[in-house]
């Protein structure tokens, strides 16, 4: 028999479930919920029934659902994945569903998401990459509903707690390993010009070259947009170039690897004849052939942080700050070596 | 201020807006809670006055969040991403929030889930690779909840309607694309054995090398647990030993990059001096160096599939079926060759 839909019949057999029980309706209910203060014992006997008679649970005494939600950029992206892991973690471990949505191309809400959220009345809102406008932050305001940002983007500040990374230190670090092996031909792909993370990384890799009194030859600065396909258009064109770098650092993972492609199409071999430093530290660092050094981005520990902090936020709003930036730090593995001589 | 937790408080002001407003509370409510059938004027004077008095709207009438259960083993890795971002899709298309939870080490549900979900009351529950134990599964039917599981494991009939793929195709399609290039020494990798996705895998490769006449050298089937570290290693043991394969099938992508970096760590390109072929077709597949020859398990596609039909199993309980298998194909990219003669 499907469930019904009236609330009425429903009520029955609650009542109907409880009297077969000897036990109260409030007891029935309970089980029926999932909540505590039923005794094993009955709780099974009345698990029995219930599954006996197909029970409709859905009664309007029902206790809400706490829900944290997240609004994600890319949510099938490898970088993605170890946020949400994270954040899922910290709802799992509190009993709070953590709702996931995927943000548009454009880092934004998709249509009706405002709409949905004000329904589900969550006890926060975590943005991964992603960015609301106005009228949704103010909304969500008004409703006493926090919202945190975790933003691998360098996005100037935009009225909610931000959680970030140390971009200018992450280029500062990835440039000086290079220079301590020795290279001085070192290029750089570059992430989006409109993302300060982009800007602050290329930054820290020129503060880097002057501190080493190297002067930047403006061929080896690349532009790119953190993707795969930049770092095969543009790793592919430093190689064929007249004046060739002996190393490049590449402003994510993905980047890394199609220079990595790059080099190997065109026969060079990494590190042997070119050096190459990712930036990110995905899993799939540890995968590439060969294993990327890189930057490593505690996307996971800024996400969790970020998660602890919305949940807390509505009954502690002193908690709230402007901008957090996390530490990066170098991960060498086998795509760096010393220039060959 | 923060907002009131006190229900009788927040009735008063829900009360003195409408007041301000000049309109009915009912009209306030909606759009407090994102409902429509309130003109665009009205409500941008309503959500001024609601901002301006940072309203708290968890009121006793806000109707119920529609939400779908997702249950999903490894959530960070590249093959659950997919999954889920598909799952998103659709639930997004239809205002649903998608409530996503991490499976454990063993696939199961972690503790308290099983009372979280039911206080959360969804429409549906999705496992992807994934199982519940009988206790779960019984309390979700009893409380007319469907569940549906998309399966990359080929497990045994559970009782609820599953989505698979066809695993003993896609083991023939990877090895006779190795046959019909040449090879005749092709070694293999297993996945767990305990899984039937393995065995069908496995069974897909012993029928092509049959059908061709070739015996299979016992030393050529190694296991694995689908890992990175099991194509390392076993790839590495094929490659040192006396009767070397000129090519390995690998029943993972990841496992494939584990082969490769094998090859590379001894001196050997690929596919210059080994064909390797992956299993899954994940993205990391493209960005591999080479990129690698696979077999196309369409993920997406199967949990999109999987997502309508626990949307839709409430209602029409007429459309669950046991299992279906989607087809798997073969994707040639750069990572087989004819053997080196």
């Amino acid at each position: 028999m499907p469930p019904s839909a009236d609330p009425a019949a429903s009520r029955a057999k609650l009542a109907d479930v409880a009297a077969l029980a000897d036990v109260s309706v409030s007891t029935v209910s309970k089980v029926l919920n999932g909540r505590t203060g039923v005794s094993e014992d009955t709780r099974a006997r009345i698990e029995a029934l219930l599954q006996g008679q197909r029970y409709n649970r859905r009664t309007p005494s029902t206790p809400k659902a706490v829900l944290l939600e997240v609004l994600c950029y890319e949510i099938d992206s490898p970088f993605a994945g170890e946020a949400v892991a994270s954040i899922e973690r910290v709802c799992a471990d509190r009993g709070i569903g953590m709702v996931l949505s995927s943000a548009t191309i454009d880092h934004l809400p998709p249509a009706g998401w405002s709409a949905s959220v004000l329904q589900r009345q969550p006890i926060g809102v975590l943005l991964v990459a992603a960015r609301l406008p106005d009228a949704d932050r103010e909304r969500l305001r008004s409703r006493g509903v926090p919202v945190v940002l975790v933003d691998p983007a360098g996005t100037p500040a935009v009225g909610v707690p931000t959680i970030g990374s140390a971009d200018w230190n992450g280029g500062f670090l990835a440039t000086r390993h290079l220079l301590d092996l020795g290279h001085r031909d070192i290029a750089i792909i570059t992430g989006p010009d409109d993302m300060l993370a982009s800007t602050a990384r290329l930054s820290g890799y020129r503060a880097a070259l002057d501190g080493a009194g190297v002067t930047v030859d403006p061929a080896f600065v690349r532009p790119g947009q953190f993707h795969y396909a930049d770092g095969l258009t543009e790793g592919g064109a430093l190689l064929v170039g007249a004046h060739r770098p002996t190393a490049v650092f590449a402003s994510s993972d993905l980047q890394a690897l199609g220079v990595c492609e790059a080099a190997r199409r065109l026969g060079l071999s990494v590190p042997g004849d070119l050096s190459v430093v990712g930036y990110d530290d995905l899993k799939i660092a540890q995968w590439a052939g060969p294993p990327l050094t890189t930057i490593r981005v505690p996307l996971g520990e800024m996400a969790e942080q970020a998660a602890h902090l919305a949940l807390r936020l509505r009954d502690e709003p002193e908690l709230a700050f402007s901008r957090i930036d996390v530490a990066t730090s170098l991960v060498v593995r086998e795509s760096t070596a010393p220039p060959a001589t």
